[in-house]
């Protein structure tokens, strides 16, 4: 197919999965979109799908050349390749046809820090430069994603009605805004993503605390979930797990998701997460258990063999242990609350890491859009962000979540159910790391006093670090051994 | 006072704390030494310390020329100077006047990978580089430290007779061995700080508990932490904490330790330990708990809002509810055991990841000699250690900690005791996330058959990242959703 006459309001290149489905979703809000893909297969592909599925407004082209030149100016051009080099690599062969003025939006994973590098590259040549989170797997790029564009405002500008319509629309508008300069956007993806995972290790704990002391059945966690999914969790994840529950084994008897192997990949932005919230110096318990679980999931024959050798050596296996006095429907309403409290905690971290990195790179995030715009489109939605949007409109410098009015009531409302759970989970043998993390954490932030001090003196005993006093200011030092010494032999200082 | 006529065997440069103290060491040792700092005063301090202890024999030089010019050839310089770039100005200061053979030991608290780039560095011109960790403080850079020397062979071997002697003696020799190549050395002393992390947070723990659940004062404190300090958790950190609850404060009534501000400092090699185990997909909960607990003691102010905000929420403060139907003796005999567990799943942590980073660079680690050479001189000693070395010893190759026999019977017995306080303190509303993040990891690490298969459909319904199955071979990718609606439609594939 040739590349018709008139211009392109918009050009896409990089023409797998992501890329395609934003290619026909731009086409088919009526921005007419010139397609490229160094494979041109991919290309004629993505031409047969926008013939087939409307005859939408979309051109293909087959070097870069013809498709810079088929796009209005100033021109955007969205690249959708795997993070790294190749963006590197496809950002060179489309630059050498852009002019002044035109615009880069990389669409993929990124690191954040590589965009900034890349923006100030284009700068130098005079081109806009975007990094923009995208979120939602195929279906959302195809009927409405989350979009997070950061970097030049221009470029966002000069885009900003494609892309209002192209991302998910909810009650109080589209899931796009512009989220600040520099690599933000991507920064505020990684993130998500990060969340993303804390999210899917606390249901899969739901799930194996109901499973394995409630003895639910597939069936009755499909109900629970659907459940579930009518009230304060509703949320894509929560829904898709309903769901999976209910699919049956086409190869045996019984459901499919106990045919899965429990090993999970991963792709990287969960493990940036957790580096860079140790690197700013933010806590962030919950998602760093939900990584670890990841890894151990992966040790699969060490961990038969662990299950093994803990056997010989005397240890029954709570697993499996379902408990007989059980309150079966007790155990699910303080399942569903320990859930609730859990993600708050989990959303708490991941914010305050986005409000650490915001003070760092003066990006200035608006919190409440952030939320706002991850309420559709991307694999987080759920209601419950729309109170997280809320908490920081009524204070956009919450220090935390857990100290905003409203949710301090419903994590005390819901704190003994939760320690409930992780109680009767330990006592079980069931591991429960992503809700111990988030209970610890909540037990650790509102304590006005930690058993710290001890450490603060271990340091002060070994390596001279002096402390300080909660009763008068200045640095001390004490020789402590000296001192305890003396208190040894019944001459204390003072007594 | 002039450079004596003969020249030194070995040189130091870079006289603060812990270099006067290794300097002195090593003469004290019966080893001529040279040392050299730039700011003069600190020459003379040492050379006024080194007639002072004993006219030991120390030469003071005031220029990088003398200094290396009064050394033995092939030189052995040692500096200790803050990591970073003040360590590539000593380097350059002293290399003009090296020459090939001559060795550079750098002590201080390194980045890894800035010692491999001064490997390469140094080897363009010819010289030896080591990058060596000294753990123990103060004490134990005067009187026996445990050192971690890695980089070049030959470089340890010129001064592994002084090494030998200068440190910390155990009953199975010197606490120094060859570590292995390039940055090996400070990264074993990285992950050597980072269980050191894990160790103080178990300890506060414990102390927390004891003192919030158990309501023991801190002379009971102080007796126990003594009694324990003669069974299987003796230690270092264990003793100087029995010290610490004994000094009284000088400035007031009751003891010290009270009065110390719950804010703790730290210096980034637990910040890296953490980054490192998730860059090499390696759970290391405990220790990053550890790191997060030293984040969240820096939020005082934050911490106090929190408790406020909360209790005006309606939740009672647990903390300092101390059981009334406790039973003392018990608990404390519950908190030991859990202490001891914990502990050895921190240690199983840092021992994987230094594993992990040893297959990665080749470096070949023997755990069971790093065990051995942390058994004295460092902050973590402790005779439990003789036990890790002696489980590499019967299984160089053990996948874990947790199923060598004799840690596995020692965690079977204690799971109980261990599972009793995690629960009691969670109930209690008291924080242990050290506790709470090894009994999880354990609880994990032991199970065949974890909850990842949710996870993992999750992610192959939305991303399509395909999953395997139990029972048989290949990459699996199920239309989940339509299977779903199939399903609720009645009409199950197989049924």
């Amino acid at each position: 197919m040739e590349a018709s006459p008139a211009l392109s309001r918009i050009g896409l290149a990089g023409l797998a999965v992501m890329g395609q489905n934003l290619a026909l979703n731009i086409a088919d809000k009526g921005f007419p979109i010139s397609v490229y893909n160094r494979t041109t297969s991919k290309v004629d592909e993505t031409v047969d799908r926008a013939n087939n599925e409307g005859n939408l407004p979309l051109s293909g082209h087959y070097n870069p050349r013809d498709f810079v030149l088929s796009l209005q100016r100033p021109r955007s051009v969205i690249i959708l390749v795997k993070a790294g080099s190749p963006v590197d690599q496809t950002i060179a062969a489309l630059s050498d046809h852009m002019e002044p003025g035109d615009a880069i939006i990389d669409g993929g994973n990124e690191w954040y820090e590589n965009t900034e590098r890349r923006i100030a590259q284009a700068s130098e040549r005079g081109l806009l430069y975007l990094g923009m989170g995208v979120s939602g797997g195929e279906d959302g790029a195809r009927h409405g994603p989350s979009l997070m564009p950061g970097g030049s405002f221009q470029a966002y500008s000069n885009v900003e009605d494609i892309l209002k319509k192209v991302a998910a629309q909810v009650d109080d508008g589209p899931c796009v805004t512009y989220i600040g300069e520099g690599g933000s956007g991507n920064f505020v993806k990684m993130v998500h993503n990060g969340i993303e995972y804390g999210d899917m290790q606390l249901i899969s704990e739901a799930y194996d605390v109901l499973k394995h002391v409630g003895g639910l059945s597939n069936s009755e966690l499909a109900d629970i979930f659907s459940e579930w999914n009518r009230g304060e969790l509703e949320s894509f994840l929560i829904e898709i797990s309903a769901d999976i529950f209910k699919v049956k084994d086409e190869h045996g008897d019984g459901e499919l998701v106990d045919k899965i192997l429990d090993k999970t990949g991963m792709k990287g932005t969960g493990k940036w997460t957790v580096q860079q919230a140790a690197e700013l110096s933010v806590a962030a318990p919950t998602i760093a258990a939900s990584l670890d679980c990841r890894y151990l999931s992966g040790l699969k024959e060490e961990r038969e063999n662990a299950a093994e050798v803990l056997k010989e050596a005397g240890l029954s296996d709570g697993v499996g242990l379902v408990r007989s006095g059980i309150d079966k429907k007790k155990l699910i309403e303080d399942v569903r609350q320990a859930l609730y409290a859990s993600k708050i905690c989990s959303y708490a971290q991941g914010m305050n890491l986005l409000r650490a990195k915001s003070l760092e790179k003066g990006w200035n995030l608006n919190f409440g859009e952030l939320a706002r715009i991850w309420k559709g489109g991307c694999i987080i939605r759920a209601v419950f962000l729309d109170r997280i949007k809320k908490a920081y409109q009524r204070n956009p410098n919450l220090a935390s979540l857990l100290v905003d009015p409203e949710f301090a009531r419903e994590m005390v409302q819901r704190q003994a159910a939760w320690r409930r759970v992780v109680g009767l989970a330990i006592s079980a043998g069931i591991s429960t790391p992503g809700m111990c993390a988030s209970l610890a954490y909540f037990d650790t932030y509102r304590r006005a006093r930690l058993p710290a001090n001890l450490v603060q003196a271990q340091r002060d005993l070994f390596g001279a670090h002096t402390y300080e006093r909660v009763d008068r200011q200045g640095a001390f030092h004490t020789e402590w051994t000296k001192l305890a010494r003396k208190a040894d032999a019944g001459v204390g200082i003072l007594n």
